[in-house]
């Protein structure tokens, strides 16, 4: 043997060859070898959706560099001095000889591979639930270059009519924008009451409207529990309620599992969730063995509980640390995840960061409070764009626990600013002050992210107490008994309005009209405009008149999710 | 005299309105009244060179709510309860009977008010400096609605064929976008070596590049020392080196000077800076008098230090802690500034964060590192656009100071990114292991903030040596013996290449080459690439086979500031 070190690599999409690529930098002479099942390397599999929906034709860009160099053993062994075997599949890794032993599938060759440290970077894979009828031709996940060039098939020979997603989660939906874009009618079946299980209920139903805006058809609550077959062909679904939908394809995005078999056959540590577990060096139970990306179980920052975050960005930092260590020694940390992510859907991006409403009360998170912010990304004049955001922070510290958004504006950047504002551990008196980038092209006076805390400030100090669509929707089904004002001009409620009972007073007549409102003073009256500010100042006012449970429905008109009268 | 709270504000544009309507949120009762010598309220000032340039033509929409509304008198009476009187100069300050003198400008009409508590937010006025002929006809800056009017009407009747704009900071950048736009030959004169000198030289002439590529003139190190006039009109300028240039228009944007001439009548202490001395409460020398935007001295977060920081979401954020503290008592802080701007040019933007290079050598700051990263915003195959960012940070503690970014990718996304990092007082790790929200649709795998972290901690921990584009610009102009290495493919250098006298070896072809590389081993030699990356690579390569002084040119091609040979 050698004196270089022998560092081997299982897996070669994204943590992998991250891990092989910094390996190199620092250490010029190890022998660096990567081991792949898969023909191809380094796969940009984000970017399978939007090759698949025809945002760009060149199938090669998901497997190139910059300037369009095939990322092939080829390149791997020129450019980076790193040796790539593709097509081989690793069966066993032995700790005690640590050795490797993996299989060329083309030829059935065994080898037995020495290593001085292994990096384990298997990935995960899409989850095939035990339904009837999951084997037949039509059925299929997005989940490898083959999934890809079927799919791409599908779209290019425009035979396909009617396709079904099962799921609606961040692949679904971006599998659901893609096929509707080659053509095809799409109806996404979700068992949840909602799509994107990381925003809250109320904000992922306004991109339910959205999805739905497009001809799309979304059916929440709702399983296949049969795929129906003629000839070994999928002809439709069946869901849970009976209904029978026919359909020729089917994409299954369901959520994947992280791939962890030779793991644990090797007697490494697997955590609770299912994932390797791994230390801040992404180091397993065995110290000469790291793992990294969506095989292992990460740590979240905000909670401090083990959860699976299989996304992209995470794989090639975890992947990053752990070449670094696996040559210099336990030196740099992967902190965590704030399990920060976003999806593009037609024109309507959604993200979230850290902790949503849900999740909060799911880990037991009592004392938080929530506040919704619908505004505009720019001056109307710039022609900003609708962002509907809703923060949750702790009612105590102020401490800002999540973000989520979504809307046709620039839903990443304020995503961006939020995740950033978690990192440094802000409150919201911090982020309500912060000196962020303004010009009109590129965000209001006030960005939207900084009246977004004010907002929550407002709340926290009792300034203002708001109230969620839906639950101004469930007491107007209840037939509560409460006093809706639309303080709007008489010009909007002419446009568009709810239809609720509500009465309108504009806000800017308000104050010479409050002998209108022929209510008890202690009867709940819930104030909204378009997007709450007037509504705000309509409590201001009330409050200053006497009512005593005066509320704002936050977010306005642009938050409700349910239909309008007009 | 009643009970209620008698609250005058002194200025109608940014900081006065928000403070007033904050303080009427927290206050149904008290008296509120904005003293405006124009006659125009609110006006999105940022907004007036894109009407100026056509952006949107409605000119209502600078000074109307996001519904359409004009914000003037009457809308602040009906719908925010505050009495706006326009047209209406304020006079003098007597801070021992706590009175306003002001006079109705259209009358003459002199009137004397009381306060409890008073706000001053003056604004700013634009320099002009005393150059013979600054009163012809045809001169103006870019600060009321009535210099709007001026340039959209001249945009409009398309008479004006050439125009100077005298400094380049960011109102002139946006005046000579605006203009160009109108049709209108420019050219730009700086003073200083570069233009906004909010940035390094090296990034700022990244910017001059691209302006000129639009056909604008650019002439920095130069003065205008003579406006020159025929029949009282503009027909030239003359320049510093003698060259005259003749022109119809003129617009002068070479900064602001804060308003205090009524605050230091008043005996209110003016800072260091020529601003208004607040604390962070926005409360002045005088205990009943608060004061907030571009007439104050603002504090800078990271170097302690006073500066003048004229930027409209600043003056909106001073204006709502002012408008707070004035009703409730000092409750409210705010805690200064990081001098966060950006300004769109043509395709690119520019923007900045902190501090610079340059500004951390003027104060001291010798303990500093920088790092450039130029590469795309989004994957290739999503049409990522490029940005070249600069960070500087602490080189002891990692702490990032400060952050610019230029291009036409998405930097207002870096810049906020970096904003907040700052605000959190984030190290270089910490950015290097953020969890922003990755999707391909709006950033890369590994963000570009992320990347640029990731250079900045190969350049801490001595893994890359970088130099900048103008260092290697100076060896190469003295002729010193500089081994330079360009490692792209041959295809990318028969597309572009500098043509200073490097030597092309391809990344892929470097491990087998190096023999050709017949210099003394402690001989200097620099690696470039496109971003360079592959040039980072090359360093550590050479470094690993024994060369003693390898170094990167930063930000490759991509940051290059000079002409290229092709």
């Amino acid at each position: 043997m050698s004196n270089k070190k022998q560092i081997i690599v299982i897996g070669g999409s994204a943590a992998g060859p991250k891990a092989a690529a910094r390996a190199r930098r620092l250490d010029e002479y190890a022998e660096i070898i990567i081991l792949q099942k898969s023909p191809d390397l380094s796969m940009a599999s984000c970017g399978y959706p939007y090759y698949v929906g025809g945002f760009f034709n060149d199938r090669n860009m998901l497997l190139s560099t910059l300037t369009g160099v095939t990322r092939d053993p080829e390149f791997y062994f020129n450019a980076k001095g790193i040796i790539a075997k593709t097509e081989t599949e690793v069966m066993a890794i032995d700790r005690e000889s640590r050795t490797v032993t993996c299989k060329k599938l083309k030829t059935g060759e065994v080898e037995t591979i020495h290593f001085d440290k292994l990096i384990i970077t298997t990935g995960s894979t899409p989850i095939l639930p035990p339904i009837p009828g999951i084997n037949l031709e039509g059925i299929t996940t997005l989940h490898t270059m083959q999934d890809v060039d079927y799919l791409r098939k599908i779209r290019d020979e425009k035979k396909v009519k009617k396709a079904v997603v099962v799921g609606g989660g961040l692949i679904g939906i971006e599998t659901c924008e893609a096929l509707h874009l080659a053509g095809i009618h799409i109806t996404v079946i979700e068992l949840l009451p909602q799509l994107l299980s990381f925003l809250d209920w109320e904000i992922a139903k306004l991109v339910e409207n959205h999805v739905k805006s497009r001809s799309v058809d979304v059916i929440t609550q709702n399983g296949v529990v049969k795929f129906l077959g003629e000839n070994g062909r999928l002809v439709g679904v069946k869901l849970q309620n009976g209904i029978e939908l026919s359909c020729e394809l089917a994409v299954v995005a369901v959520g994947v599992t992280p791939n962890v078999k030779i793991a644990r056959e090797a007697g490494i540590v697997i955590g609770e969730t299912g994932g390797i577990l791994v230390d801040e060096y992404m180091q397993t139970s065995d110290p000469n063995i790291y793992a990294a990306g969506d095989c292992v179980e990460s740590y979240n920052i905000i909670t401090g509980k083990k959860v699976l975050a299989p996304f992209g960005d995470l794989a090639n930092l975890q992947g990053r640390v752990a070449g670094e260590n696996a040559i210099m020694g336990n030196r740099v940390k992967f902190p965590g995840t704030i399990q920060t992510g976003i999806c593009k859907v037609f024109s309507y991006a959604a993200g979230s960061t850290g902790l949503s409403e849900h999740a909060c009360l799911k880990l037991g998170y009592a004392n938080i409070e929530t506040a919704i912010n619908a505004g505009p990304d720019k001056p109307g004049f710039m022609k900003g764009k609708l962002l509907i955001t809703k923060l949750v922070a702790d009612k105590k510290t102020g401490k800002i626990l999540g973000a989520q958004c979504v809307g046709p504006g620039d839903v990443s950047k304020q995503i961006a600013q939020w995740a950033m504002a978690i990192k440094g551990n802000l409150t919201v008196d911090d982020v309500a002050n912060a000196d962020l980038p303004y010009a009109p092209p590129f965000s209001s006076a006030i960005d939207h992210t900084i009246c977004t805390a004010h907002v929550m400030q407002n709340k926290l100090s009792g300034l203002m107490h708001g109230i969620s669509a839906s639950a101004v929707k469930k007491k107007v089904d209840k037939n509560d008994n409460v006093f809706l004002l639309d303080v709007r001009d008489a010009d909007e409620y002419e446009e568009i309005r709810l239809g609720i009972g509500e009465t309108l007073i504009p806000i800017d007549a308000l104050r010479r009209r409050l002998s209108e409102i022929l209510v008890d003073k202690k009867k709940e009256i819930i104030c909204f405009c378009k997007i709450s500010l007037r509504g705000y100042e309509a409590e201001r006012i009330l409050a200053s008149h006497g009512w005593k449970n005066v509320k704002v429905m936050e977010g306005g008109i642009n938050a409700w999710p349910y239909s309008r009268e007009k």
